[in-house]
């Protein structure tokens, strides 16, 4: 037999480079990851979860209730409560159409909506333009998909708007346009490089697109990926792209409970413009009927009570301080010529290492950051390739979510060891 | 502009006719339905789930492990758990090839199983082999793909062999076996029919699928659904398709606890062949990272503490009432020339109308029905078309899992009335 009887995509997808990272992290002793997304362990809302199911289940037509089916678009009290959330966050009113939570989706994890939304949006062959760097499982779910992503530049204030022209007009004169589904952003203190982007970006960046609809013939979406919006522990928020797409149009904006409430209750949601929305929650029935109930059940009784808003005050101020003891570690161990931002929010540190020094999993940086015991997620895996094939191989994703302080303070001591032996 | 900007998908994917089954029944007073695939609400496992989550958040290390995200295939301890539940089904020692947790995914619900299979295995254009009538959701993933389903005659006994060996010599003559990827079978207690397949159907099944690999290119899996297998009242269990392919290459078994412990509680699972697994793991990391750490670790507790085995008892007595309450009211109230089987298990008896009587939802029966306040799921949707475009019209699903015993008899005894009307 010649072939494998796998499909095109189950031929293509690639293996996830997190799995490996993962893996590494779970079997090495001693290792301390700086690499995976996990949130912080000891704030994890352990007795709060046990309270809320304590009263979930201590009534039993409550109980059964969270134990049975839902509806494929999510439990309408949990959608009422979270648009009602997001318009406080974004200041509007709670009856605002952009942010009616019958526009609304809840999903396992932002990451399924991420995946339904490009299942409906993106044939083989097609663009989706994305930061550079960007999410790289997204950039999984695109390589999956045989879809094309480009790059576009970003500054600490997010995507530069002259290149986003720059690279719609070159699309529009390759004939590429038709092509071109979306756009695609982590907008608040993004993955990998902690950078929020600012409103006016936002808007500008929908106003550019909305002017090669034409050239395009048919809507060029505006993905906002905000997942990590409520980890926000300095600065201002700044309010989504909903705002600037009052007819709800072109915007489709991905939130995630995962991240500020606990990553082991997997619930996310979306708000989508039509006709977006109803293929969506066609390919979720397909999917898996809806998202489970029970856990809905959970983060509703979370919100509703307050009990979700008080343990984000916490996160805040724990990652705060994560944050401050990775940035005091940095400026302790890394050598002159290696750079970073403060974040004011997230679970990242990006790190630029000079140039003559490369990040990659085969580099002698990586090799010498595993014998010292400590990985990160080498920068290159959250790049498309640029026109002429090259991708930036100078930075490195670094996490304070999941390492405690003491580790985080070791991890970046040995990250500066093995910094020391290459440079 | 001419275009919407969705995909292919996106564009083709129809309307699960169950979300409107499901959404009358939710807005129509006094509606019963028995359309829906519930499960019995008075024996949802409340009080159990309270206690084993009593005991998952007692501790903070327990507690902090589950609410954290696990690893993409799903935990260790569950799939160990599962492995053993189902080589003690089938009869085969825990450490068996076949049975090994090593081959084992965690999903959100056995669905989410059979949709990554799908999109692994199939390119648009390709065909799957499906009993006829088949589970109508599989029917929807496979439209939403651009896939096509070839039916199968059934008999008591689950798939007619020499119908499937003509279907396969009709598919080499045609030159179509290269887009022949998979068989589809609903095990025990079919979803719609209520028919559990013979051990030796399924092993006929799987030699008839090898001898034609040769002349397809590729190998030709057998995807064995058995989603109501726990569900089993009467008659002894039927072993699995995994004990007629001991090399563990060409079975695909799904199997769910939603049905046999909570429906709110979306954890099903599968046992692949490589290299069906792998790619599966992949494009399982891009849907979701993994299936929510918090819900594995309710299921292994009730595994490990015999509260899932207590419970089945329960369940399995409750069914088995509820099934003879409705066998009793379609003898009391079906006209004359209306047929059914009893099930040994499941959630469905499979009701045949005279030739005459049409069920669809456009039918003068349907609308009937709805009048009297009672729905069932039209059997025309379980089916794929035959070779001449035909779709048999005269067959209901009704199910006995979410009404209750008063409703049970008082829903078949409207659906009579609504069969006096018509007949």
């Amino acid at each position: 037999m010649k072939g494998n009887g796998l499909s095109s995509l189950g031929r293509r997808t690639q293996s996830p480079p997190i799995s490996w990272l993962m893996a590494a992290a779970l079997e090495t002793p001693g290792l301390i990851s700086l690499a995976a997304g996990f949130t912080d362990n000891p704030t994890l809302p352990v007795r709060e979860t046990r309270e809320l199911l304590r009263g979930l289940l201590k009534s039993n037509s409550r109980g059964q209730h969270a134990l049975q089916y839902g509806t494929t678009a999510g439990d309408a009290e949990l959608r009422r409560l979270t648009a009602q959330h997001l318009a406080g966050q974004d200041g509007v009113p709670v009856k605002s159409r952009t942010h009616a939570p019958e526009r609304m989706m809840i999903t396992h994890g932002s990451q399924q909506l991420l995946y339904i939304v490009t299942e409906v949006l993106c044939d083989e062959g097609d663009i989706v333009l994305v930061e550079d760097p960007t999410y790289f499982v997204f950039l999984g779910i695109l390589q999956s998909h045989g879809l094309h992503g480009r790059g576009l530049r970003v500054d600490r204030d997010g995507i530069d708007l002259a290149h986003l022209a720059e690279t719609l007009e070159r699309l529009k004169r390759a004939g590429e346009l038709p092509r071109l589904k979306a756009l695609y952003m982590v907008s608040h203190f993004s993955n990998p490089t902690g950078i929020t982007t600012g409103y006016d970006r936002k808007a500008g960046a929908l106003k550019l697109l909305r002017k090669y609809e034409s050239a395009a013939g048919h809507p060029i979406y505006l993905i906002e990926d905000a997942a990590y919006r409520e980890l926000r522990f300095a600065g201002p928020d700044v309010t989504s792209a909903l705002l600037a797409d009052p007819r709800g149009e072109r915007v489709i904006y991905a939130g995630t409970y995962s991240k500020p409430f606990a990553t082991g209750v997997r619930i996310g949601f979306g708000l989508l413009p039509e006709p977006v929305l109803t293929a969506a929650l066609r390919v979720k029935g397909n999917h898996d009927f809806g998202t489970s109930h029970f856990l809905q059940q959970l983060i509703a009784r979370a919100m509703a009570s307050g009990a979700f808003a008080d343990h984000l005050s916490v996160l805040r101020r724990r990652y705060a301080s994560k944050a401050a003891a990775m940035g005091k570690a940095l400026r302790a161990h890394m050598p002159g010529g290696v750079e970073w931002t403060e974040p004011n929010g997230g679970l990242y540190y990006w790190v630029r290492v000079p140039a003559s020094v490369k990040v990659d999993m085969d580099s002698a940086l990586f090799q010498a950051a595993l014998r010292h015991k400590v990985i990160y997620v080498p920068g290159n895996l959250c790049y498309t390739p640029d026109r002429a094939g090259k991708i930036p191989n100078h930075e490195m994703r670094v996490s304070f979510g999941g390492a405690s302080i003491a580790d985080i303070a070791k991890g970046v001591a040995r990250l500066g060891k093995a910094l020391d032996e290459v440079f």
